[in-house]
């Protein structure tokens, strides 16, 4: 839904992949497969029956044009590919056709398959995230004592440090990866059969359902086919990331400005150049992220805005959401690998850092000296005092340093040496080398922790339903292999 | 960005392919062609060359696989196109291909591609429209004298009919109509050059602007490359079909429901069956609408939170607006069609109408017969003396008319003649039938409009900007034959 | 910003308070309090001039509409709002004054009172989730029993009960409600100083930090004045809330049609009328919610949008995220008002319910007889069988079991009995009463937590916080005794 | 629905007086008396009572207080407000009670109403358009031929003119003042009786309905009560306005910044401070038009996502649009107002726009030069051949003109004059003066044409409509006086 060309430029192939033809398929007969196990354990249906079911839902690779058309028909995907593996079991075995899809509903397939495919886009996301913070905790930790000038509303104000700003973005991406791995053993079982009751299941439904969480390696849970807390939790968490990784962005695009020239991105044949302008260097990747961030908000909209979910099956709500869902992890998927993109080789002037701390006559300094004057003045009478050297250095453009050694009522107060003390930036940055340490303690603990993955038993569902055959690297091709 | 099964589903395969890969190479290089035959024209660029640029735009079919690979590092679809062009171009004339893509920039031709763009899905859309209006205005006229319940709130209110209900339909997909029809002709050229001055095409800057925007079928503009009303306008008007389409959808939805039975959407094979439910009839194209019009608010947020193009050319919020807009577009395009589909067979119930008119006793008539009542009492009285009329209609189960019929304060004032009266629905339709006839006049004045076409000369960039290939019936496997 | 006259109806005065500007000044001055106390405790400041400020930020009522006039110029409420208790304090003692709001930045006060409102709406909404979870819980054991049919796309599909009903939107509270609460404990301080280093509070930046977010009972934190993580989760759990009640409105809309009436609000007079039509008894209260929970993702995609604040404080992002997210809490507050009185009285028409499972020739029990068929005939088999027996059922106008117990095909199969029990709505509620029970005890567990409470040292600042006067109840005068 | 202090300085308190209670009720009352009026004319009731009612509606001064508590019970203000006029009607003339809202419905006055206050808003916003147009005009004049570097993606490009800037300002301005004022003329009356038949009026509905749409100085119109597009368009148009409003604003933030310094808002005492640092000058009222802007896409989302209205009348739907609406136009007269703001005494440092043409080597010149090489070696050699020469200036650090002053493969296609005119930026800004020109006609038409006025009879309306009372500038007082 864009210019199809720009996908991998403003996306992310390989989750979105996730969401796919190839792999949905993959998700829904992996349910399926699993449905008849679990039925055969609990001998609700012959054990020959569900093995025969397992072996054709493991090797169906369904006709996706065919497909697609079906789906008009019949209002969602899982109609036909359930007639399909019925006919494809019936050709083994026409006895085991009759237990496909036993018991169950569309939704149920459509949901879980769902909640599989958010679990291998968190994994992808996971990933990335990871090495995204592990280059960011060495930078800021390199960068701790490298000085440079804060900017609050776009406007110099006083010293910080490069380090100091790259762990901020470090815990604005921490945050939202512990948000995003928090809900990967959260992934429910969708599992309510026609109405909601499992009726179909008799007696067993109960044991039904847990053990087939147990099997697709989801979390046992009540239905849930109209209270979609999930859903909204996992828009926001994949919104978040969007977020999270649009800040450093966004100050990479701020900072790359020519006047300021504090950052830019690796130069590489071909990148960030103009078809009109040979000097151009552009911050391509940044900006990648920035559009990722920006059509975030919107898509979280979409899903927030269907929570009414009528009675026991919505009627256009349940229909909205995936999309939105599947396009928000998407997203995120992109706003990462650009980032990654625009992180590796960044470019750092700390020269320039170091020279707009000290231009504009050294003004940033400002609070430091009426902080240092305030003990002996009081807040209100130090600024005052300092806003008219201000006044003074601009009018007359000189350093304010030089206009303040120079005001007899900043002398009776400051000696030479503790003017010095409060316009050297470094003497003025408070507790910023501890918020540094904080932030990589934050992620180290996260680096630490297991990445998700699927346990053992889902495993193989998880490695059936990622197609064998060539990764996200080629997803074009992939989804034209079925075509 | 789906489950990539449900595409045809949930969106429009034609209209999305007006934005696909496939059609945004077609419309570039009909940029890149038109503007080499108006610089040969201002004796700018050699004729020969620019014949020879021409030809080659015409036939070009870039390799999509690598164009998607070379925008990632290049950050725009036009800068490997322009470089596969000009080597095309090389290999017939090499002098030649020093004048491709002059003086222009990426954002010009990648605007213009898709306005463009948005034209031909303006001219899919518009067809729909027409087919719709014209089925509508039908109906409409065929049910004006089709009594039932006005439902206000949810709740049963006084009679109306239901040709005045599908003429509120027809109204709302006219003006809808109407707003998108008015951009048709304003969709802007867009052309500015690398700096927005046009500043390459030295003194002849205007006269190349206005020829190309004359040559490609577009109303010529100052550069709006940072500007971005039309865009958002387009997106809201996309948005406006999505919300027009979705009315009716919604009142078919409820109409359908089994209790109320007053509608349901023709029935076929496989159509709106349920996995679990044999006996189940969705109104599975109705549904469809819904789910597409939920969709567009987000994308229309996306849009206009994309309102801070810095300087002149946006670092991330011109990258976001376009993905959005196509998909608005994708998503009017679903909208009609399956209203379309859901109107096609409509089953329309009169005698279920005209029974939940009579049912609930009657009570539907209150405000008729306190009007009636009105005159003599008050309009506070009138009321006070009905709603004493339904309490004990309810307490008593009987209908409301034999319940007033026993009244003596109603007797003074209405005979048992006047009382009928008051109580006939067909005699309390106001102005409807001049309702009805004043949508199919808006109606009728919208279709003796000539339809949005493309001028001659543009037309043939239109031809040349649609694939000769397999239409829209197909696009899965055009992508891919390109692919 | 609406009619002004619906804000009680369709939002919250209690809830908005809390972000009001009685409020917001209470919250601002208890954060200089504070501050004065702890540097006082570290020696940063005399203890006599911190007991002078604490003294002044507890009484200092100030002038609103000058303070609003002066916002306007200093583009913030804290700068006015500090200069009006530095006069203040230099009243009682000139030389205190100099230590008012002693090395904080105006974002510091304003989104630690941000916070700070955030933990009083969170309480109030906290309340009345426990008095809805309460009565919702009873609804649903009471109704465990009660049969009704499920509707799936707005069609009837099987049998479940009302109490399963009831538990789904239990289920959907509790959930939102967890969310809710977790941000509780960790509303963060917002501590950074002028540049995000606290330098100057110097070697004591890191106990001022901690110290002070102990006393105003917030959680300490790293500065965030640009990693605004929090800010997404407050506004998602607000939006979530109104979500979750928005379910259960929209189904009480819905059964309360008069073609279904299985559920209605309670009478009153002056209730849920019209201007027009005496007999209309509207579901007005869950109206209200649905509008609330439509209102909610709109202000979502604002605070999400918000992701790029600039450097080290947003110029514009800062600025739009507060009021979409006080407006958030306020359409929470006021769906679970809203959905509290809808509940209240409650009308439940069990006999409507049954009828509706019966009606229509008891075709809802299709799935059923198809499940009890299956063993024998397979799944496929058994369902093409029984849409054969609706068919004729329909074309008939019998109802399915008298066709059914007249078919062969059946009878092979299923005898006397066996049919009947398959015809059973309440034999075939499957694991509903499990679900109930796991409901309810989720409810139990939330119930028997604690309820979010400030801490004692917070609790102090939070009374202060909360103006003395008029409550809730009030709170149009409340404002316009400061006005 | 904010911390009740920023509101004037986020938000416009005049234009959210058009839609707040003082107002809400005089349009609902002038309504009332025109409908009686009208109803009077046509004989429909007698003439003495219509002229009570019409006193009534002038004088009734309704306690709010009391009055939003009632909405609560009714579910919407018109209920109350009409019991309160009925009152005062039977205390000057108990018979002439009767007639008051005879045959009208709660969505006819409500709607009807807030046309009426977005009429009064468009002529708010107009007003402020044409003064900041009036502005721009004059500015982008002035500045035609004041150089500055154009930037594209955050990065410097070739030459441009402060005047062309401010020329796309105006533009972008003027487009969406047109689209505004172009909705002026087409607010309908919304009139269509309980069912939306008009039944109540009999077979003068249609006349009752034409005249009073006259007198209310609305465009007649088909009831419109679930056919939304007008309130889509109207929120379309005020989102319009703040995006267009943002363009500029974002320019001067990013202008403002210290490294740039091109623009800065003017000094005032007190204005754009900090609470902490002595020296800032914070583009205030830019950033609070970009907060405005930020705001407006959510609010436009949730107009759209209420389109589905429910058959005659929405159960939710109308009920969020009205507050989404009116935000929408508080938002667009808080960016003007703050625009106004930011461009008056705006401070233009040409200086500071020449030196940053010259600065970076002069690499901003490389696209005329290789434009200036382009005829004799084609777009590519030259583009190649310049992107030389600007690796090697870069290299070297020495201005781009002295190392292709060096080239000979410069040399023997450009010689010494050529080269420097290549290099002049004020000779290479190709249509620019031409594009200012369009701008300033375009503006000039718009100020040529009238102004949105109320039509005289509809004036007397309006001016009802506006409270006689202390107008915008103390719009606090004004609600305080009534509560």
């Amino acid at each position: 839904m864009t210019d199809g060309l720009s996908d991998d430029y403003l996306g992310s192939p390989d989750v979105a992949a996730c969401f796919g033809a190839v792999a949905s398929c993959a998700h829904m007969l992996a349910f399926e497969g699993a449905l008849a196990e679990v039925q055969a354990e609990l001998a609700l249906i012959p054990q020959a029956a569900a093995e025969t079911i397992v072996a054709c839902a493991g090797t169906l690779r369904p006709d996706l044009a065919r497909l697609r058309e079906a789906t008009v028909a019949a209002s969602n995907p899982a109609i036909p590919l359930v007639a399909a593996l019925t006919a494809a079991v019936a050709e083994s075995d026409k006895g085991a056709a009759r237990y496909v899809h036993w018991g169950a509903t569309s939704q149920d397939v459509m949901d879980s398959a769902l909640m599989l495919a958010a679990r291998t886009a968190i994994e992808h996301l996971d990933a990335r995230l990871r090495r995204l913070e592990h280059g960011l905790a060495a930078l800021a930790d390199a960068h701790r004592a490298t000085p440079m000038v804060a900017r609050t509303l776009g406007q110099q104000a006083g010293p910080t440090t490069f380090g100091l700003k790259v762990a901020g973005w470090l815990n604005g991406l921490v945050a939202a990866h512990e948000r995003l791995n928090a809900l990967y053993a959260r992934l429910p079982l969708q599992c309510g059969g026609a109405s909601g009751t499992l009726a179909a299941f008799g007696d067993d439904a109960a044991a039904v359902a847990e053990l087939l969480a147990v099997r697709l390696g989801l979390a046992p849970s009540a239905p849930w086919h109209t209270e979609r807390g999930i859903v909204r939790e996992l828009a926001a968490a994949f919104a978040d990331v969007c977020a999270a990784a649009g800040k450093p962005a966004t100050d990479i695009v701020l900072a790359a400005q020519n006047e300021i020239g504090e950052l830019a991105e690796a130069a590489a044949p071909g990148r960030g150049g103009s078809s009109a302008m040979p000097h151009k260097r552009n911050p391509v990747a940044a900006i990648a992220v920035v559009a990722c961030a920006r059509r975030a908000p919107g898509a979280l909209a979409t899903v927030y805005a269907c929570f009414d979910h009528w009675h026991e099956r919505a009627a256009g709500a349940w229909h909205a959401e995936a999309p939105a869902l599947a396009e928000l992890a998407t997203l995120a998927g992109g706003a990462l690998a650009q980032l990654e993109r625009a992180l590796d080789g960044l470019e750092i002037d700390t020269a320039a850092m170091r020279r707009h701390l000290e231009a504009d006559l050294g003004l940033g300094m400002s609070e430091a000296v009426s902080m240092a004057l305030a003990p002996a003045l009081g807040r209100a009478a130090a600024q005052a005092l300092v806003r008219q050297a201000v006044s003074r250095a601009r009018e007359q453009q000189r350093p304010l340093g030089d206009v303040l050694a120079g005001m007899d009522s900043v002398g009776e107060h400051l000696d030479g040496a503790a003017l010095a003390r409060a316009l050297d930036p470094l003497a003025y940055l408070g507790a910023s080398a501890r918020f540094i340490d904080q932030a990589l303690a934050g992620a180290a603990v996260l680096a630490g922790a297991a990445p998700p993955q699927a346990s053992p038993g889902a495993a193989a569902c998880s490695t059936s339903a990622t197609p064998a055959g060539p990764p996200a690297a080629e997803p074009h091709l992939e989804e034209e292999d079925d075509g």
